[in-house]
């Protein structure tokens, strides 16, 4: 496992780098993070660069054999930049252009932006693509599927919207145009859909507009990596991601990029949101997936966290540690501190680094040193992975639907998926989160919930995976919508409805009201938010409903198709309901459970074909004692035991 | 009693035109609303018509003796318009231009759009208005009184305000305009007041504004109607109207038009807000009124709705049913259920018409196909309409100048109409809403909640009324204001006082904390949002306060003024005051009173001069039994009954 | 005590202006404010003056003997000014211009704006400075600190900063530019931050920005004031300040005007948010202290208000004539109601004064008279002061850092400053709120709360007074900041390390959570919003933690620093704990402290140096009983008491 941390030389006074270099260096500290936002001092004037600071930064950390991540800085163009072109700037959802002096504002698709921005990039590939100190590089800084209105995203959208489709007769049929007088008789009547008012917006619009801004985000970072690899074909290049009202399409965004990386702040203060407790490694897993391989953490959770929002709590004893361990235990082999030292100036001051506004190396430095100590012993882990055999589908596609038309007061597409995978991990499995065109042969259960927009290859995908044996759990809201975000006229769950072997008859959009389902077993269970009344076909009831006019209907329905089995949840319950269904999928297909594990600790294991180490993490502020099945070998004490007390944010590795 | 549906052939493959409408025809239905939204098909490219597809889908129904309800498609004009006239959409509150792509943002007052509107109408009218299937017109649809603050609103209100006020003179009096500086010496300085910031406004001129508005709307519409009308005289013009931000001035609106229709969406979940159970009657009562005649429904609700916005619940069994005949209880002669087929795209996808996406028919187009089949039965109602002992005063004036200024926390105009249209119909009486203008002689009792902005002709009207031995019932916030908008400088009621007996020597807006009064009879009430202090003078006290420094004060008064009563509710209490309070008056006013309806129960008469049908609705999801005075003929059922059970929803009407 | 009335000749019909006159003279009003608002009537055309109608108000009133207070009408020009300077208008900080037709909207930095405003204020001047009847002399309304993004105020930001900072690489390295690219490389990249989106800002612009506004509104008082000077270099000059989100800098304000004055608006609804009930009093000796003389209110309290916003309750009997002589208890010698009448027209028709709409005096009205006829007994007041032991310090620097960046959830500063106000007031002394750079060597203690943004002066300051042997408070967040609104890198409190005798190891921002501290008797109080964790140096313990991981840290500490003492709370608790540590303060300060005064009971004393006379409020809804400690002398009701009884918002006042 690999430490390293994010600084910022140009940012702090020439005698600290020195010392802050041997601190790193006497630390463990084993990479370094370096020009983020440097644009202005890298080319202060246009055209004239500055590389001489940043190849002494590079060479004061390198000669104490730190690996340098190099960013480009195209976050933050220097201000000379909107002087001469201020039409590089994004313009809001309400058609008023975004201020300079702040970040990641800039226009992904101005073409005077692109032009600049290739240009730093290939500067910088060219002097250090070679340079053996350089371990790796960042593609700018956290990039979202920006909805910018600008005259350049208009037209792009246009140029898009008409590769796809051929001609507007086209688009107007696929958009349902015809509905309010909205057809297109000329291109130039497309306009995206993020204006004023916000509300009345065609949904077919919606979708396209936000996957052709993904893609925008994807090129960029794809177009931007390929002048790195011109200069360097072997040189790892990435992006560091992060979740936002504009997520981008993270499997777009990797797709040609050498690994992801992932700007990980878990929270400090822990809620146990309707027993969700475990839901950040949610997160962790859903980087995981993105690639189905190991990934990095960019930037990692180091102090109290605000700016023009308020601080929140610090970071409780053992979590700067704790944390940083939990990444590598879902997937994560390098993590990054999120800083170094805090920023003593600027708007980001207060979300604060490992050493503080002081320079005063403190009590969280203190746990940070302890865990570069602790690295060293975990190169054993770096060549292992984690083997599934749950996965949990996600979509893109279906996320932005979702946000575009939310289906019932409380409906969560994000939290489906954690409620699932919260339930699965309870049982101390490693959990995949994966694309739905994934191969999904290798899974003993897939969970697909609410396979919303219609996917060809994905339902493919499903109906093979099932017909070949595989156990599916789909749920409420699939196959609704055909590829462009119309409703199907068909019988819910349409394309899905063969293999569930029930049909939505009705749905009841219930909200935040609570109603109650029994299952087969007698248990009941609350539920919420949505009601499909589903109708068996060749599927039986696996749950029914208690109230309403549809009691004594099925709620949740079990259908075996082919050599497969294939689930349909028609409601949202609460995590009671999700962990004793988690636990029966288990037991029906034979995945391996760990009982009785304390609330709040997490169990995943990775492994490397011959040996299997399994993580336990005390995420509580209890401490927690767990009996193992057998004594086994721990490679943080190293020494055999039967059983593990830990503290609270406390991790114990061992071998099985 | 006459059940259509609302249909939009060009939403549809031409496939499903003759399966639509021969499942129709089997069904009942026995009118078709058309064309509303459909201006891109009807007029492609500017002044190219096609009605070839608009006369297939006409036949298309009238084949089956179906009616057909044709709308002018002015709503949404196609986008070739917006490219050569972008001026013809509105310009909101904040100075931006809506965008294109959404329905109803034309701005009703721009010349080109006013160009083109009148040509399709004139088109429309020339080709259909002499046919035979076309049994009504709908001019464009739910017509609100838009803020508009586009440059030819600018300079249409400053017309509209040299119109009414002669000179600048005039206006700066009549506006205070002294006040802050704000003297127009030029008509140029005349702004619209929905501009930035939203505060700091002269309520004289909110209130101008919003008449002219209102105006503009009710000119709209009788011009578009006057168009249909010029092609055949005796053509059924109509507009369909609702609730909203910018409602407009019904009684303007429908004066030149031929009946009232309205877009009903009862709540699918009942809720008890503070005992108001039946309130959604009062909304059907405030349609009847406005014309004192039958109604259409031109929409009903069909099923969940929902767009952008989350979805609601699915209407409970009986609600298609029941809420179309309650909707037949309060006036409505034909109700046309919005709509056949949920739209499977565009933004109201999720705004759900009686069959489902899937084009399976299912539950609540049985319950549809149901109405239908009763509707036959219900013939003998179509000549009888509901006559009112009690009525209350509705002033578009009132509802828009306490938008203006609301008075304190809490205080709600329509709210104060709710209560008292609720208490009354609690005791199973007929309640008229009707303008403060409309001949009262009729009545047994009047309530005239908060007559905050003077009018000569509705105090003279209300005094008339109470003179010649009427019961009036006032609120507080009455006489405030002078027709302007401005404080009367006189003790309040002002204008009222010498009715009502008894003047405010002060009052005090104490918001949402709750006070007690007292009534004559020693029975105690919870008053809250406004205390007017009173002082008796010909006056005795109903009611006083138990409360802070005027504890002892009348808070409710009663005053014998001529051969007439006026009781003054100094104060907004919940409905345990007012059910107790309209008991009393229907005693005082020999107005025959049923007693212990059931909760929910909602009980209405309509009569032809010789019969009386009385409909009994159970508006509640509990099964309610009904003992009545004597047996009566059930026209539902056909058979005599001297008790009635009745469902959830469900109604029966019997011939007294 | 003088008492006086606000008064808008213009606003009303000449008939009333006599009989107002008259019905102000019997009621013993001595000072009248005229001309506030009225420029369209001073100004009707560009440069046509009419006077006569003001000359005939002053008049009116100076017949009476009644003294005059003159405004200069420049918070609201004519409309005739916009139409051909449309520039005059502010621009709001999403970047559109503010409506017309609104009262304060005016740029005063627009080149236009000032050369009509200094005319018409020179015009006054010339023709009134030196009319005996004009007492004082009021610049504009409320003035402002606007944020103000319009193309002048850019251009004067951009020339206040090169002022201050001499060159861009100056400024660039102050504001920490480097971060994310922002370095100015031209002086026309400096743009306010007052834009679009609102967060992302560099605090350091923003702090800056907000000096310049202020400095730019006090400019405009200062010119203004010295247009009247100029023509009678007695004249006295103030203006009506009060707090808002845009708060301008008192103490900048007020340097060069005469007095200050104040608009006086306490509640109506005593609130007794966590234990400080009086708080009010907080707002008053902030003004006293401003220029730490005597001070004015302009505008008092008077009946209900509200506007385009709901009313709130009106006035509870005692309150008119209490809040008036709670002011005078507080230094105000001369308090003017706002206003003689209710405005019928116009924004601000529901802001009431003494008379309502009606024109008919009432119980508010009465209770003023009766305020009048009591004033003359208390003309012996108008030669004392107030003389305070403890001070806090306020500094408007700090007040807007911390609304730049609002350290944790439910921080205020203000709040910290009312809790210590509070808390000292509960034991009857003075307390004096000034500015930081006071000369504090007369204070018994001095309490700095959050002394966030270093100021040199400041800081010696209070190091100097504790040297000397003064007792001095400081709490969190002090000396976080350089004057450049950057963090200092060193331990916190850096520049107060020393004199605190302890520095903070770590914080956590615990927002909205408790925690529980114990001081060293055993007393425990819940603390929250911020926890410093201190290391104690030369300092000892106060109380300390006992909760989270830094249980038995230290969290209040107590240092002998020279002669003085330096306390530190590196949390935030509520009233019990504020309360206590007053009170051991003052025994270790030696400050008299009157014990169990009834709650809401506030006692201050004014003295002019033989006699000293001691005022007892009664802010609370009970009658309250208070012993005297001996026989003193009431000059209410002009006789020796030994104890007394106070009604609802009663004053009684003693002669020590």
């Amino acid at each position: 496992m690999k430490i390293g941390v994010d600084y910022y030389p140009e940012q702090w006074d020439r005698a600290l780098w020195q010392t802050d270099a041997d601190l790193m260096a006497r630390t463990g500290v084993k990479l370094v993070r370096l020009g983020e936002f440097a644009w202005s001092r890298l080319e202060p004037k246009d055209g004239e660069f500055d590389f001489t600071w940043l190849d002494e930064a590079i060479s004061n950390f390198s000669r104490h054999a730190m690996g340098i991540v190099l960013c480009t800085p195209t976050s933050c163009p220097p201000l000379w930049m909107y002087e001469t072109y201020p039409d590089i700037v994004q313009v809001g959802t309400d058609g008023n252009r975004l201020q300079t002096g702040i970040r990641a504002h800039r226009c992904l698709n101005a073409p005077m932006f692109l032009y600049y921005a290739k240009r730093i990039t290939e500067q910088l590939a060219k002097r250090y693509a070679n340079n053996p100190a350089v371990a790796a590089w960042q593609i700018d800084n956290e990039l979202e599927a920006y909805p910018c209105t600008c005259e350049v995203c208009r037209g792009l959208f246009r140029d898009w919207l008409i590769d796809k489709y051929d001609d507007l007769a086209n688009i107007n049929a696929a958009f349902g145009n015809i509905v309010w007088s909205g057809e297109y008789s000329d291109i130039s009547q497309i306009q995206p859909p993020n204006a004023y008012p916000k509300a009345w917006q065609n949904p077919a619009l919606c979708l396209e507009y936000s996957r052709f801004s993904a893609d925008m985000t994807a090129k960029f970072a794809h177009d931007m990596a390929m002048i790195i690899k011109r200069e360097n074909p072997r040189a790892k290049v990435t992006t560091n991601t992060f979740f936002s009202e504009n997520t981008p399409d993270f499997y777009k965004l990797f797709s040609t990029l050498d690994f992801v990386s992932f700007d990980n702040y878990p929270p400090v203060k822990l809620t146990d949101e309707d027993g969700m407790s475990s839901s950040h490694a949610f997160r962790l897993d859903m980087m995981r997936g993105v690639k189905q391989k190991n990934f990095w953490v960019m930037e990692q959770l180091s102090g109290p966290t605000g700016s023009w929002m308020p601080m929140g709590p610090t970071p409780r004893p053992g979590q700067i540690k704790g944390y940083a361990m939990q990444a590598m235990a879902h997937g994560a082999d390098t993590v990054m501190h999120f800083r170094w030292r805090t920023a003593n100036k600027g708007a980001e001051m207060y979300w604060h680094g490992l050493i503080d506004h002081s320079n005063v190396p403190g009590r969280r430095f203190n746990e940070f040193a302890e865990l570069c100590r602790l690295a060293p012993k975990l190169s054993v882990i770096e060549t292992t992975e984690l083997v599934s055999d749950v996965a949990i589908l996600y979509s893109p596609d279906n996320d932005t639907a979702f946000r575009i038309q939310p289906q019932t007061e409380g409906f969560s597409y994000f939290e489906q998926l954690r409620y699932f995978h919260a339930a699965f991990s309870k049982y101390g499995v490693n959990v995949d989160i994966v694309s739905p065109t994934t191969d999904l042969s290798k899974y003993k259960a897939v969970i697909a919930p609410s396979m919303y927009i219609y996917d060809k290859s994905s339902a493919e995908n499903i109906y093979r995976y099932v017909i070949k044996g595989g156990t599916v759990v789909m749920t409420a809201r699939s196959g609704v919508k055909d590829p462009c975000n119309n409703c199907i006229m068909e019988p819910l769950p349409t394309v899905y409805r063969e293999m569930i072997g029930a049909e939505v008859s009705e749905y009841d959009p219930i909200g935040k009201e609570e109603q109650t389902i029994v299952d087969f077993a007698g248990n009941t269970y609350k539920c919420r938010q949505w009601c499909d009344i589903l109708e068996l076909g060749t599927a039986r009831a696996y749950a029914e409903y208690k109230d309403s006019f549809y009691s004594g209907k099925p709620a949740v329905t079990m259908n075996r198709y082919c050599s497969g089995v294939a689930y349909y949840i028609g409601t949202v319950c609460h995590m009671d309901f999700y962990e004793k269904f988690a636990g029966n999928i288990m037991k029906q297909t034979g995945i391996p459970r760990l009982k009785d594990l304390p609330k709040g600790v997490e169990v995943t294991t990775r492994t490397n074909g011959l040996d299997d180490y399994i993580f336990f993490f005390n995420n509580s502020e209890q401490e927690a004692d767990i009996i193992l099945p057998k004594a086994m070998f721990s490679i943080i004490d190293d020494t055999e035991k039967d059983k593990l007390k830990l503290k609270p944010f406390d991790m114990d590795i061992v071998r099985k």
